[in-house]
């Protein structure tokens, strides 16, 4: 009988993940939310830190769910693919939960998607660095 | 990096499953839908046949995510599982897609759940024959 | 009493379109999956390749419910149809599952929609390819 | 001008209470999702342990909101509260996100309300010792 076998993140790495990101905040003095979907795109973590403004909670499982979806990060990554061709750039929009604003990344390991983050809170680009500061945890 | 390694069912023996339970309903003389969830519960295959009820649509689909949620089957063992507790018993029915109604399974191999399967389009008991039908088939 | 007489494609030209498809998904290195709905709009079919990405799930269901809903391609047939329009182009995005992205056809049957199918998990032009190869095969 | 002056939990006391649910979860040899709310019924924080079926997920954010949603906790406190009006018995199954299954708590600091927890993948009573468990981290 064929099956298949899928790596996932575990839930010990997303505390250290969430305990890294919010560092990274306050030292960019936001507050934000994270979230951490698994390799099917099945909701492993969130936190939201006190600050994080509540547009965060919704964006920031939208840049996970996202980044699984394709195994793409969002903002330049998902950008540059769709801007030349306007079909692609006038289609993204209603694909369920997609969001093209930076901070979401997959989580990959030894070449395997495992899962994938979402940060929200700041700037994408201060989303962007908190995921960086967070992968870097792994 | 501490990882989790997942089993899943493979798509060619959804076909399969398919084709087996199709000839069960045949002989049954019903027309059936059938779902499949992997072990994340996420969509892998559905086919409804020509004869097939609309009731049948959501109901295979919830059977098999009401199956993988706990890893139980629908039906009798459910219904043992709650009967005699009036807090578990009221309680189940606000569970998302749960469905209580005989028809959906795991899908084990090796002793692993790798997916689940729900029949839905006669009696229970019919969906149920269908369902035991299409895991031989594996 | 007048009635209404509405032609429906069937089960097993589902099947076979899929295993067609999957060939030509092959061929073209990416997985996919494949969404049939009937001529009423509502859920036939639906595969996942091992190897489909995520996203190709609700955007494969997305495609044939738009080509089924006005019975026109998804891609350049519905672009091309509200580009030069303003209230058009704005105006489909809130269309319930509505989706632009080309891999999305009406099924037609000796001048009759019969359904439709909708193909995702590559660029939307090889799912338009895989959609191509499942037509030729009824 | 009049306002309203509400206390809410921290997350740095959601990530305590996650560690000794799931040590208590551990020794009860199940596995558990836990899910925080804010007084304001918003989601604070969630975790999925690695083993925990998929059922918890939405079932520990329902005890989460129940308990929030009027103060009390699932399972016996609202069970006791509805029984024996027939009214209340049917009628709470239809409230938005509300579950009976015990599990769920509302967390008082000082008299007040501050957010409430949930947490799902045992039987419920093995759920309501992680939750007694969290609640004494506090």
């Amino acid at each position: 009988m064929k099956t298949i076998n899928q790596l996932s993140i575990s839930i010990s790495e997303c505390e250290s993940m969430f305990v890294r990101a919010i560092e990274e905040a306050e030292k960019q003095g936001i507050g934000i939310s994270l979230c951490v979907v698994d390799s099917s795109g099945v909701l492993k973590y969130f936190g939201r830190m006190d600050n994080a403004p509540l547009i965060s909670i919704d964006i920031s499982r939208k840049k996970a769910v996202t980044a699984i979806g394709f195994g793409m990060s969002t903002g330049e990554a998902w950008h540059d693919f769709i801007k030349d061709d306007p079909i692609l750039n006038d289609g993204v929009v209603n694909i369920k939960d997609f969001i093209l604003l930076g901070g979401g990344s997959p989580i990959v390991h030894d070449g395997n998607v495992i899962g994938a983050i979402g940060v929200s809170g700041g700037h994408y680009k201060q989303d962007e660095e908190c995921v960086k500061a967070a992968l870097n945890e792994l």
